[in-house]
């Protein structure tokens, strides 16, 4: 591989991620901005590019890109490329909340999965943002970009909808007074008309969301519910819009939250199965 | 959280992954001895812990915390306490084979989790170890540990032996000359019988691994092929020893691993397609 001059251009990564004093990003952080150049859009990077996005000097990517490479954080192809590692992947699957979910859930996800024949997903909330911490994809299903470790903005999501609408209010008003982005025509991005949505989440249990983020596709989301009834998660469904009417499949994700739910030690889903 | 005195004990982590030579690790060896330290076993760990088994002392394990959990590398629970962040479970979702794989194959792997009612999985080798790139767990399933993220030996598990008997033969020499770590009264640690296990899978295209890990599990696994018909990855389910004969479950695994070797552009499963 041929190394050229280092240019250490503005770079997103960094600015976003290190405090505004401080001009200098700290060794961690140079760490960190090298692992954030890779997204969806940038699984597969050379050493030149990892540069430029992240804003480090071509010798610092270099010396850095070693490290992580030699722990497994970073993997090198024939072609001398890097992309993220088997090791992230394995790291990643430690996280508390997404393994005990997947645990208690996967069995019931693969029934509603087999019983739908569409997409199917269990999402958590990080923050503003909805992720996918298990996406079983249906050959049937609509031409969605749900995907497992998949992160999109609450308010355009079903799942999201549905973690959204149980947030505690802080959370709530600050996602309403942000930005909100708008993928499609049909995407809510009116904060009042939010607020009646996430409103109606909360006293029907459900929520509809129709081709918020790809055309064509009509996603339907419940909670599911764990320790002192809390919502921790909702499971949602992706259909090819017309397919069927969207409320058809509200019984079998209402049953599969339910023993999801219950199998996380919710105290109704418990009383609703003994009673 | 109190910070009570460093202890700067010898650690695992930081000893296996810094060169001998260097008695000081670099920056970035030392945050990523900090994420070395979660495990399966360790998923949640306190301040005093993570400093423990990283070896770093506790201001430095501090700053370093500190900095990981403002990217969302780790994630601070209630208690005070830290463990793996969502981050890391969504820059694992970037790894390019599993990304690829999962995406390939996850439509079928779900029609083979309905079809055989019990735990299937897809893996990948990574060096020595075999990864579950997917695992579509039963209820009806045998009490398995194989899971999402989760590495084990090649030796020692059906995907892992078919990864092992494909792969070159430096690597193959390696396995057999290294130390074969045992699991239970059967698992293959004679380096003879596993090089005739092997030789056998090349022939026959599937294993049979009875008890290797775990009591009452019998594992069965195929090859997986992609371009050039290399095999990539290798598709396995799990039983419930004397439930049904291994043998019985061959005919749809490897109808799913043809299924998903076309679908990565096997020549082979194109031309039997056609043929």
């Amino acid at each position: 591989m041929t190394i050229t001059a280092a240019v250490p251009a503005p770079s997103p990564a960094l600015t976003a991620r290190r405090p505004r004093h401080d001009a200098r990003p700290t060794a961690a952080q140079r760490v960190l901005a090298i692992l954030d150049v890779f997204d969806q859009e940038h699984l597969v990077l050379t050493l030149s590019e990892i540069s430029r996005r992240s804003g480090l000097t071509l010798s610092t990517t270099h010396r850095l890109v070693g490290e992580l490479r030699s722990w497994g954080a970073l993997d090198r192809s024939d072609d001398g490329r890097y992309a993220i590692g088997m090791r992230v992947l394995e790291l990643g699957s430690l996280e508390p909340k997404g393994l005990r979910l997947r645990t208690a859930a996967l069995p019931y996800l693969g029934d509603l999965h087999a019983a739908l024949a569409t997409d199917v997903n269990l999402s958590v909330r990080d923050g503003t943002d909805v992720i996918y911490v298990e996406s079983l994809r249906s050959r049937h299903g609509a031409p969605v970009l749900t995907r497992l470790g998949g992160r999109w903005p609450l308010h355009a999501t079903a799942t999201g909808q549905i973690l959204l609408a149980h947030a505690e209010p802080e959370l709530q008003e600050r996602v309403l007074h942000g930005p909100l982005k708008r993928y499609t025509a049909k995407t809510c991005v009116d904060p009042d008309a939010l607020r009646r949505t996430l409103a109606d989440v909360r006293r029907s249990g459900f929520t509809i969301v129709d081709e918020s983020i790809t055309a064509g596709a009509v996603a339907i989301a419940v909670p599911v519910r764990g320790a002192g009834d809390r919502v921790v998660s909702a499971v949602g469904a992706t259909i090819r819009r017309g397919s069927c009417p969207p409320e058809s499949v509200l019984p079998a994700l209402s049953t599969t939250a339910r023993a999801i739910s219950r199998a996380l030690g919710s105290p109704s889903a418990r009383a609703r199965a003994r009673g």
